[in-house]
């Protein structure tokens, strides 16, 4: 069994890289601070045996040997970038709990008959470049390697060009390799697990999400002598349309209605200046994807409301639909099993992040482990799980790997 | 009389130091286009025979000698500042009316009985050191100069620094000179002029006006597992807030009441982030004491309401507040004889934006005259006044001055 305190002290140390100054890690993706925590990975895996293959958009692919290796490998990953204030659980469990499974079959010389895989997907927030996901997205076909080496940060800088100044562009053709199965270990970043004091949740598939990027276009003004029907206030639009679909998103008792505008950001901004332009980005997401277009028609309709109201025009681009994601039902069954053989409470739920899990399922069968996490708090330095919690979830998913990598 | 084609010269010369990419310019106060413009000014003002004496803070007062030259001075001025993106016209013209006035009598070799002093205020828009008006207010004793000289710009830099790095850090006591009477002319930066048909606006005092730092604290979470009741969304508590004034405001049909957010800015935003903290800007006027003292009150009452529904908190600082001001009855009339003299429509109106007048008035008998400017719009970069118009403008300072400085 894994070697619940060695995982703990991984993690403590991949958090010294980029730590934030409230105890979280600030590990922007294809930042320098990314680049040294993919470096320590790999040096720990090196030293069990393994070897690195880089892809193209930057994906890692740690390998240990099995049995068989002209058989697709059975593989386990998640990602190393963070938030801007991020936790140090989000993503970094998943990939570090896969080394604590390898160093547990290392440390007992075993060898698997398929080969194992440990992957660190590159870019997964979003943060830094939209969409999130983006480099298992292209490794899964859903996005062109041109494409994705042509997105842009905020300052202008394309992935491709962060990629090669952080020395992880790769040869490996994207896509490969090819995988048998792919399990991945996350935080819920929910509330659910911890309230209804379950230890595992078994994760059958992901809600569907939409991004759009707005502008809204108005004239700024004097704050002063001009009366308020006179103006195009760009942001007293943006506020009506957050305050209207935060209203219908509330209203929704089942809670699966999420609205959420992550960034705001006004041209020029001034005290006694009326906001001539505002730039926003929208997340709507759902469980269910009829309910979904309901959300993004009813977005629609509040944004033409707001701007006819305060006389501004409004130029919105949806940049990215993930719809709702099933996950495979064999590898679902081999998570609840291994949950069950720990004889703790779980359930089968659905995620309401996004995971490369969502992509990687269009090419291999896929299933994903959640742990709670402490008040359901993630995307905050707060973030925290127990070490308990953590082993737990590396111990189920070890399981879940040697059931398939031994069939 | 004064010559329209060298004043508007004299505008578009001044215009091409910072110019914007739209036709405006950007000269925020006590950078390095500050300086330049302020320099050009000193210029054409010392080939006229003027001397420069520039106080602790900044302020400049360009003297042109009368026949009796211990009395106090008759003064006219206003400021070079800009907005960010802010216009040629504003603050300018009443500092480039002055300087023709000067020329005009330099012309006709005509000296006054007292002396005339041209004043150019410092960081007038208040747009990088907040509040408005600061140095006009330091003159007239309503902020200490410590106080003015320690204010920060958003990136630290103290006003009192800007001011050494720019040249502009003089030796003249602040308070110094005393003025006999100011007279400024600026264009409206309003609609009502123009609607109204009108050429001159006799100014007869200043709206009130509150300014407000904010903060608000929620907790960052993510975007996708979170439902809207565990959130505590700081954005959409500033968007209830600002949609909840914007109504009220909105409903005075009498247009006087004015609420504006300038400025928000969200804490480390990401698009899959839940804003855990927002600071924003807010600006109540009203032309009526009792009713703006009613404003803050509202405001006090929809943000405590803000924040209890998105389960944030709030903390709100009034850093400026500047009642209402009457200009002094001697003054309103020798503008309005002025105008009448023009042969111009013209009313005596309020002023919606606050001016250096609205503290020399303090300290000084003091009045404005306004021009029309086109759609009422001001901090803009499409900001325009016409030439005629500043021409008239100038001839009524002109008279204006004479009648007080030949008593
Ligand atoms: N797990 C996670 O935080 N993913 C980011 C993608 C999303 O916004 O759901
Ligand atoms: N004239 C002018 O734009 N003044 C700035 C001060 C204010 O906000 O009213």
């Amino acid at each position: 069994s894994i070697d619940g305190q060695r995982l703990w002290a991984s993690l403590m140390a991949m958090a010294e890289i980029g730590p934030t100054e409230n105890g979280g890690s600030c590990r922007l993706a294809l930042t320098e601070e990314d680049a040294t925590g993919r470096r320590l990975l790999i040096e720990w895996c090196e030293a069990l045996g393994c070897t690195l293959r880089v892809d193209r958009v930057g994906n890692l692919f740690l390998r240990r040997p099995g049995k068989c290796d002209d058989l697709d490998p059975v593989a386990t990953g998640s990602h190393l970038d963070t938030q801007p204030k991020g936790g140090r659980f989000d993503g970094i469990l998943g990939v570090l709990a896969g080394l604590e499974v390898f160093r547990t079959l290392h440390d007992h010389d075993i060898v698997t008959e398929r080969p194992l895989e440990l992957v660190v997907w590159t870019n997964e927030e979003g943060s830094r470049f939209a969409p999130a996901m983006v480099a298992s997205g292209t490794y899964a076909g859903e996005f062109s390697v041109e494409s994705t080496l042509a997105r842009k940060d905020r300052d202008g800088v394309s992935f491709g060009e962060a990629l090669s100044a952080c020395g992880f562009a790769g040869e490996l053709p994207v896509g490969e390799p090819r995988l048998d199965a792919f399990f991945e270990l996350h935080i819920e970043q929910g509330p659910v697990l911890e309230q209804e004091g379950e230890a595992i949740g078994v994760v059958t598939g992901v809600q569907g999400m939409r991004w759009f990027d707005v502008t809204l276009r108005g004239q700024s003004a004097h704050a002063g002598p001009t009366p308020m029907r006179y103006r195009h206030d760009a942001l007293a639009a943006a506020a009506r349309l957050l305050d209207r679909l935060q209203a219908h998103a509330m209203a929704d008792d089942s809670g699966a209605t999420k609205v959420t505008f992550g960034c705001l950001e006004i041209d020029s901004p001034s005290r006694n200046v009326i906001p001539g332009e505002v730039r926003l980005s929208v997340d709507l997401r759902h469980v269910d994807e009829g309910e979904l277009d309901a959300l993004e028609a009813r977005y629609d309709q509040e944004l033409a409301a707001a701007t006819e109201r305060f006389g501004v025009e409004a130029a919105s681009e949806r940049i990215w639909a993930s719809p709702v994601v099933d996950f495979d039902a064999g590898c679902i069954e081999a998570v609840e099993r291994a949950a069950r053989g720990q004889g703790v409470p779980y359930r089968r739920m659905m995620s309401g992040a996004g995971h490369d899990s969502v992509y990687v399922s269009r090419v291999a069968p896929t299933a994903m482990i959640f742990i709670p996490c402490r008040d359901g708090i993630s995307h905050n330095e707060a973030e925290y799980a127990t070490p308990e919690h953590c082993a737990l979830g590396a111990q189920v998913l070890c399981d879940a790997l040697l059931e398939r990598a031994n069939p």
